[in-house]
């Protein structure tokens, strides 16, 4: 089976699937009389055809790794954002979209510090969350509405996720 | 000055003021093949006159207490969520809104552990971010958009804010 190790999550390595929710490098400014910093509108909230942004914790199992992966999913109707709630790292795989099937293609895996949060842009293979060590709480900002927002697509080749 | 001492950050009491946004005694089920848990729809994202829900991180310095509470401040266009993203406990100053005059009025003081989030309604009178021990980074969700979205108010009798 073919081996995917994930590579550090960084905005950069990931633009082309949505964005990462972080402050290093992201814009920011004094509020409260100087008291807190703002770091501002760091993704792209975006649900499509009439849906609305709710919010939701998804509390997630550790995974055993290496982990087998056979299956992808996309929301084409919103984009959906996962933030740690206790700074616990964690992995995700996304997959480039075919330009002719629209099936998952090639398959990129990163590893995520505590701090950092992801938004897949709408439509964006991605597998399910991937917990890594211990039991851990996302916040998550996803659509609610109207239509079809999950497809699945199983893998014509699973691969192998290993922590390198 | 009259003393406001914070009580312990409950869905029953903070109701009337917004959502706690929390896993427990929320609507909850199994995803992902049962390796996560999803608690659904935790608070009521409302972008009032075309404005949209924006993503930000708050970082907010400790206050010492015990602290004078002299300004409200409230969003009339849109609600405002925080989320702790280091399971950092942290307080929180509401106040009812006088039925005539729209000004603050009863002021509450909570406590909130760290793992739980509030999404202030729209309108909701409310204090600045108040980090209770350390740097705290929040998750912010708020509006952006035309309009003003801001209103602050002095109180004509300052409180003073303790641990008790």
């Amino acid at each position: 089976m073919r081996i995917l190790t994930p590579r550090p999550l960084t905005r950069t390595a990931f633009a082309r699937f949505g964005d990462v929710i972080e402050c290093d490098g992201a814009q920011h400014f004094p509020i409260n009389g100087g008291t807190t910093e703002r770091y501002h509108d760091l993704a792209n909230i975006n649900m499509r055809e009439g849906g609305r942004a709710i919010v939701s914790i998804f509390r997630g199992q550790p995974r055993s790794y290496p982990l087998a992966i056979s299956m992808m999913e996309r929301h084409p109707l919103g984009s959906q954002a996962f933030v740690p709630m206790q700074r616990t790292p964690y992995l995700i795989v996304v997959a480039e979209s075919d330009l002719v099937t629209r099936r998952p293609a090639a398959l990129h895996a990163f590893i995520a510090r505590g701090d950092q949060g992801v938004n897949y842009a709408a439509g964006t293979w991605h597998h399910p969350l991937l917990a890594l060590n211990v039991v851990s709480d996302f916040l998550v900002i996803d659509r609610r509405g109207e239509g079809r927002n999950c497809d699945e697509a199983m893998l014509d080749e699973p691969v192998q996720l290993t922590l390198g």
